[in-house]
């Protein structure tokens, strides 16, 4: 079993989104990234048939790519990974990204 | 593309937990439990490989089954969906469950 208590994972840095790996097996991966305001995850895809959940933690910002949109804390997309998809942070803002399966 | 705003998964109800289902695919179910305080859910498991998460949203309780430990919003056990899992809440608790691949 695995334990994470998403308050600890709090580490931001200047020059780029913080990313952390939480978990990973052959079924799921979670991965988090921290955004500094103005921070991005570039829209970018992935040639697999898995599905990626970004799913807002904490904080204002905006869904790129396919499905443009403003962002919040408690709003979750769910897509098929090889649609274009990234993140734009307006305020500081924590993304829970799980992918299912592992690429 | 599914969306969801959590915010708007707030009923609760009052004989049982309130499950909705968010999301169900071959790779990928996301579901929640909201729990009014003093609701559970029974330990139990699955005869199956995926793995499942158990996502605290909101409130305070705790995991039951094999990883018995106090809970509360912002932790997270990722675990074999083989090994017995539960919850009970101590004050209002909204749990996201994440199972990859679906059962």
């Amino acid at each position: 079993m695995k334990f994470v208590d998403l308050r600890d994972v709090d580490k931001f840095t200047a020059d780029r989104p913080h990313r952390e790996l939480l978990y990973d097996s052959p079924n799921l991966r979670m991965l988090t990234f921290n955004f500094e305001p103005g921070q991005e995850l570039p829209v970018h895809s992935h040639p697999s048939d898995s599905e990626v959940t970004l799913l807002i933690l904490e904080g204002e910002g905006e869904f790129l790519g396919t499905h443009e949109m403003p962002a919040r804390a408690g709003q979750l997309q769910i897509m098929p990974v090889g649609e274009p998809h990234g993140l734009k942070a307006r305020t500081r803002l924590r993304l829970l990204v799980i992918i299912a399966p592992t690429l």
